[in-house]
């Protein structure tokens, strides 16, 4: 499952990418040479420190899906290359989601586990978010849950795990790490690991009597970061939610909660025709509802309005700095509201730059966003 | 502005698709003799009428933006060809105005008037779209009306056009046909071509008060309808309305009426912080306003979210016929609630086919969307 070599081509733009965006470290011709040495002898090379941070603060920079990338520089990375065990690893997870959640004051943080070395592959993170909600398929099709994690729910509970007695919308799974050449850890999140916000409304008293909450820190735990042709499968990641992520789409895709049908007959509205455009009022209030919880809870979120005027004042700062900002208009347009957010008119840079993250699944690098 | 010579694979291509499409034709290897001595004595070749009909139609179902893409084989095609006099042309297009709004039941209809021939440029068709609202500038910046037909506006004055004593937010523009080698023609709609629609709100009374309306007929103007080869520059085509482009851009674009801040202030919302949605709210609310009016006009107008349904059934049944679908994800998905249409969750093909219409200002053909 691992490359033979690290692409030496990719490996020396990299270098010279941070010693080029960081004077003070002096010319690069030094650094390449212990590169080249070390690639030749070992088939890899070791990141510094410093360009393990550079390297994953410039993969959420190129993050071409991203529309929260201003505050790039910001990104707290904990370099725990040398953990290779399943258990440690997800133990670390859970340091990764208190230091992440901080109270309410939500840190960007990534926490990065071995890499992948020729003829060792790394450990990785079943799970496709530090915290997710069991998904509990019924004997009718029907899921108890978040439909998305049905197959890690089926997963865990081979593996093991055990769920609560009394079965939940919003339980919460443990983690799954896995290794080629080792057990899997399944590792429980303890309850001072997940922040969870309770979701009332503004106005609609009875909403908050459903029982719907949702955590505060969403870290992606799937993706492959790849700096200078090294591949880390292991390197969770969290920003901050935007509230369309959460009442746009967990709580709304069919696929996912579903709850605009429910909600809109607690809500009294005409349902006999998409005409009346029922489904569209449901989806504001249940984004009012998410935004205003997470705020009176003190928890850190942001909105599609705010978030796009962000994401055109990093773009200038990135023209302004002599890059281009690869993004994709699909993923960074919201998906609500979009004619009237500021993104939603203008076209961009499609072509993908390194380093970067990768889905899982996938190998080396792929230079066009499709 | 005309291309030297007819780009005889184009041709090809089409008449080979005409006939493969229609196998009651029989053999094509007839028809491409024809044309390819006709090329050669003129530099140009002149579709037979059902040719027309088929490449005007195919030219829809290759709009790659185009959600409404379903009923392409019922588009009612005119032959003007012969027309090159501007007055003519837009006397006829005054025609086409009343023959589709047909009291109501839109039809989607295409008038196709002279092509461009080697020295000898087609006219052109100035407005965007047939029905167009004046915007006047004043002389503070500010704009009665449409801003996006500012300069338009500006045309028809300088062509001698007299606005309306009283000027209003929704003064229908004259036609303005233009021809290199002729007087451009300026031509009044008269009333009973432009079917319009007073928009009120089905639980707010005030909104009819404001006077706002919209007229019927979406007729696209300005585009180059390119069929094997031959470039049409005048050939405005309708379909009905989807409320959106309407409700989601025409009224509340910040460069068009801009309506959101106004209304939000008379539906007492709290405008002080994005976060409260208040913007989201005005426009789902906006948007009933646009489906109920037409609704209760009885003039023809579809929603985003019946048309989605609409364009993957089409897909499908493209898909079923052997053929590609060209689809712009970007135009396609709607500009509010698209989380919750269901051409969100899937990407489309994107090679650009022809038949197919371009922007008047182009030239020739793109093969990829961008
Ligand atoms: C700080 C606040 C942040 C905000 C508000 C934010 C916002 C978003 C949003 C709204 C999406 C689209 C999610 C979806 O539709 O599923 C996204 C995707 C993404 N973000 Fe961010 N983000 C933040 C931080 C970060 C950080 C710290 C990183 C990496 C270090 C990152 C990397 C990515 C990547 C790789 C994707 C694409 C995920 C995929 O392909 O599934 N973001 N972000
Ligand atoms: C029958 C009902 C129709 C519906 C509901 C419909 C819907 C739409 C919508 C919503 C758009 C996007 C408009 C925008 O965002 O500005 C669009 C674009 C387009 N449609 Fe349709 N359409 C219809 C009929 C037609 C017809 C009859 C044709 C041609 C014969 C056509 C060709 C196009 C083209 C070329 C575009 C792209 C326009 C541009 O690039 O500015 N459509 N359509």
């Amino acid at each position: 499952a691992t490359e033979p070599t690290v692409d030496l081509a990719e490996a020396e733009e990299f270098l010279r990418l941070h010693h080029a965006e960081n004077p003070e470290l002096g010319p690069v011709e030094h650094r390449l040479a212990e590169v080249h040495a070390e690639v030749a002898a070992t088939g890899t090379y070791r990141h510094t420190p410093d360009e393990l941070t550079f390297g994953a603060r410039v993969a959420w920079r190129n993050s071409a899906r991203c529309i929260g990338r201003l505050y790039w520089r910001s990104l707290k990375v904990r370099d725990l290359r040398d953990l290779r065990d399943p258990k440690e690893i997800a133990d670390e997870c859970v340091e990764h989601l208190k230091l992440a959640a901080n109270g309410g004051k939500v840190r960007p943080v990534i926490s990065v586990f071995a890499p992948d070395e020729p003829g060792r592959a790394a450990p990785r993170i079943r799970n496709e978010q530090l915290i997710r909600y069991a998904g509990y398929v019924g004997s009718d099709g029907g899921v108890l849950g978040d439909r998305r994690n049905a197959e890690l729910t089926e997963k865990a509970v081979d593996l093991g795990w055990r769920p609560p007695a009394r079965r939940g919308p919003f339980d919460v799974l443990p983690l799954i790490v896995e290794r080629e050449d080792a057990e899997p850890a399944l590792v429980e999140l303890p309850r001072d690991a997940v922040l969870e916000v309770s979701i009332g409304h503004p106005e609609l008293p009875w909403l908050a009597e459903l029982g719907l909450r949702w955590h505060a820190v969403p870290a992606i735990s799937n993706m492959r970061l790849r700096i200078g042709g090294v591949d880390y499968p292991a390197a969770p990641f969290n920003g901050w939610y935007m509230g369309t992520e959460i009442g746009a789409r967990n709580f709304a895709d069919t696929d996912r909660y579903d709850l605009l049908p429910y909600l809109g007959k607690r809500m009294g509205l005409d349902t006999s025709s998409v005409q009346t455009l029922w489904k569209d009022r449901v989806l504001v209030e249940l984004n009012r509802a998410v935004l205003h919880s997470f705020n009176e809870a003190g928890v850190t979120i942001t909105d599609h309005h705010t978030e796009s005027d962000r994401f055109l004042t990093h773009i200038k700062k990135e023209e302004a700095a002599g890059r281009s900002c690869p993004a994709d208009w699909t993923w960074i347009v919201p998906p609500m509201s979009s004619g009237i957010t500021s993104v939603f008119h203008r076209y961009y840079d499609k072509r993908e730059l390194v380093p970067n993250f990768f889905p899982g699944d996938t190998r080396g690098v792929c230079p066009v966003i499709h």
